[in-house]
């Protein structure tokens, strides 16, 4: 039995990476836009289908759902975004922000959460109830991915030449 | 301090839960084709762009992806797809099949793999080498939520009604 797997590993390193990756596809949706001379601003409001959210909102929902993580399992106020975001260079320093805050957390806030309570408020369905291990597995994760690859679906879909290699990103 | 997180608890049951979501996503394209009149076997080469992969691929490395993971994590050699589906039952057994695999594992059998090394060959980069745990949070659990979210987004670009709790699904 080799060292054990704690809930900081599994939470901050892996959604510090995730937007990391997610700002490095944006920068490509950016450079692709200029490139073919019109205005990258419109790759912002791009979606999906009608009723699916545009690729500015992909952005800021990531960048929600990550900053959530570590302050829900520490037990702590999460920051807060004003969401005043409209352009690239607005959503790259809220990435850069949420990578920062992450990064704030140490090892020892994050870790025996596994089965600490977590509430998480909801519009439509009240306040849902976890332990730390599920909210992260169940919720948080599943729905960073989410965010980050329709993110990369919007880009891919208006002609941005992105691989899984951007997606999936480095270290 | 309470019990901590293990690789198979990071692994089999969420692997297995997104699987049962993409089951149940495929299942409710399928039923939105049928009432609509058309054969739902045209989602299955639908693409959300021209050099993007169609639905069915999508789930056919989605499931693989899965398969994988518990094999090269407990290193043992994989189950093999011959990957010959056509339709939607033939996905739902495909999933089914992968499902019931995963939980052929025992917890024994993955707990311990957080530095056990995995060799993952690619076509185009050679051995790609990772300890399990990097294995399992910067290749594995990102892919896996990449194709489903990709399956998603196909269905729902082609109106079929689906919802963010379709994707996030139950236990």
């Amino acid at each position: 039995m080799s060292e054990s797997l704690s809930m900081y590993q599994a939470s901050v390193p892996v959604l510090q990476r995730a937007l990391r990756n997610l700002r490095e596809i944006l920068r490509k949706g950016q450079t692709h836009a200029q490139s073919q001379g019109y205005d990258p601003a419109v790759l912002l409001q791009s979606r999906l289908y009608p009723d699916m959210l545009p690729l500015l909102r992909q952005v800021q929902i990531a960048t929600d759902t990550a900053k959530f993580a570590p302050a829900r399992l520490a037990g702590v106020e999460s920051m807060r975004f004003d969401d005043t975001e409209t352009g690239f260079d607005e959503l790259y320093a809220r990435l850069d922000r949420t990578i920062e805050y992450l990064g704030s957390f140490s090892a020892e806030q994050i870790d025996g959460s596994e089965t600490r309570e977590v509430l998480l408020p909801t519009r439509s369905r009240g306040d849902l109830r976890f332990d730390g291990r599920g909210y992260l597995f169940g919720f948080v994760l599943p729905n960073l991915y989410f965010h980050v690859s329709t993110a990369y679906a919007i880009l891919r879909s208006n002609g941005v030449p992105l691989g899984k290699s951007d997606y999936l990103g480095g270290n």
